[in-house]
């Protein structure tokens, strides 16, 4: 690992652990919707966009940490370059 | 339910439970990540990514079916107007 | 043209085409930021979202409109293939 | 200006204003569509995706700049809080 000595803010990771979690059991509940036979096309559409807006939430909790952490400090460590490309790939429109 | 009479196509309702299925097991990927104390806010955020491109493509499944068997018959049933202003919700950007 | 026939609602174009005039404004604002020598990241990239929020309505204006006037009457005019896979390919995200 | 003394560096502004210049271009492109009573409605989509393409573009130049040579020098500087919570805010979805 290129960063072997950077991690994630042991607080955030949790918050991020506990807020996924939830999303997951959001993921379940849209699963158990597709298994009704009679299940409406726009509802699914709804609560996928729901478990979408959670992961989301989660990601900018986790780049907050990692700009304030990790992005602030790279000049000082000297790999200003590699942590700004990284970041740029990790922040492409999906 | 406004459209008790009009359900997502069984084949793409399998499918998409079948996708929604995978995109589950990734995010439980990623919440084994959360446990590593030296976890990498990057690869974080590059799974999460995934976990929303996966969701996407489901969304998009639903998305096609719906234009298909509800909104292009949606003139001779009367419910034009409904019918687009729920799926303009929708496709909302989250 | 596939949809010689099919136009968009002169209202729509008439307010859609207002509505592009005021974000090309935006835009030439934009420009004239970045003829400021002192001018500030983070300032540019809040106009550049405001301009493309303003692209968002148009398109959310015509996507309406189409929903509405050509999706809604494909299945009567028996072009729903058609008519489903280039919104599909018009909806992906950039 | 919070950020007085940090300006965009020289030549992504003057890239960044080539880029938006094409842009601007694209979207009077758009507009000259809308004057054509005959336009199709999909046409406009696909132009304002592509006017939207070239804004992020010009977006993520102007981020990596930001990222380089503000973020990643602002615990030095000493003003990491705000130049993260700034960032944050510009990055949101629209």
């Amino acid at each position: 690992m290129p960063h072997a000595h950077l991690h994630l803010d042991p607080k955030v990771r949790e918050e991020a652990r506990r807020r996924l979690l939830s999303a997951k059991g959001h993921l379940e509940g849209v699963l158990r919707m597709l298994e009704d036979e009679g299940v409406y096309c726009v509802d699914v559409l709804k609560q996928l966009k729901a478990v979408q807006g959670a992961l989301d939430r989660v990601g900018e909790m986790v780049l907050r940490a990692h700009l304030r952490d990790h992005v602030a400090t790279a000049h000082e460590r000297g790999d200003v370059e590699e942590i700004v490309e990284e970041l740029m790939e990790a922040l492409k429109y999906r």
